[in-house]
């Protein structure tokens, strides 16, 4: 059974900076729009609008040091994470709705559900 | 003077890793082509053909801890690095051909000169 995926976007992690700090420097950097921060189970995180191709870029708070993570969207989460794992990433864990991953050129990244294909470039498909 | 920027892309710093072997698990990642590894005054590149909206990705084999960087890039670096550090970014120096910054938020970031226009997304102009 084949499955997709493609790049989603990325997350601006920003270390102990208030989404809403963040989102106002990279929305201006980026000629994006900054959406109003919101919290989910804990986590504080703004939308920035207006990347290219429906890229999904957002900020997010975080306590570890600033950093960018990638992620992957697919329609079978778990076909990607076994599709990566074979070409040399791992599995670190499930969180809410999404794999966390381990490149191995060690970045952080993760797999999440894919979203509506409008504007979006086309997807990968893996047998 | 008007002058234009917008996201360029993102490089994938990879410490240790042989730019061949990033681009390899990389391009397998994303779906993307994987160009062949290019040294250029001691660094070590390869880029992935295939990002939607002309963003330009590659790799890069660092010394330092991997990391994803953003590149903006724009019609008049200097111009766009006083921009950005009106914003909070500051300079941390002209590498070859390109302003290395750091955001507010911590993240280094570089601004590289913009490309030509062949299905890239509209450039934000700043006056």
């Amino acid at each position: 059974m084949a499955h997709r995926s493609r790049l989603a976007g990325f997350i601006i992690d920003c270390q102990d900076t208030p989404a809403d700090a963040a989102a106002a420097f990279w929305s201006a950097a980026l000629g994006y729009r900054a959406q109003p921060a919101y919290r989910e189970d804990g986590a504080e995180y703004a939308d920035l609008e207006g990347a290219p191709a429906g890229l999904n870029v957002e900020v997010q708070r975080v306590a570890h040091a600033s950093r960018v993570d990638l992620d992957i969207e697919s329609d079978d989460i778990d076909a990607e994470a076994d599709r990566l794992e074979k070409l040399g990433a791992r599995r670190i864990g499930f969180v809410k709705r999404w794999w966390v991953m381990e490149a191995p050129t060690g970045h952080r990244f993760c797999i999440v559900r894919m979203r509506d294909e409008d504007g979006h470039a086309a997807a990968n498909s893996w047998e």
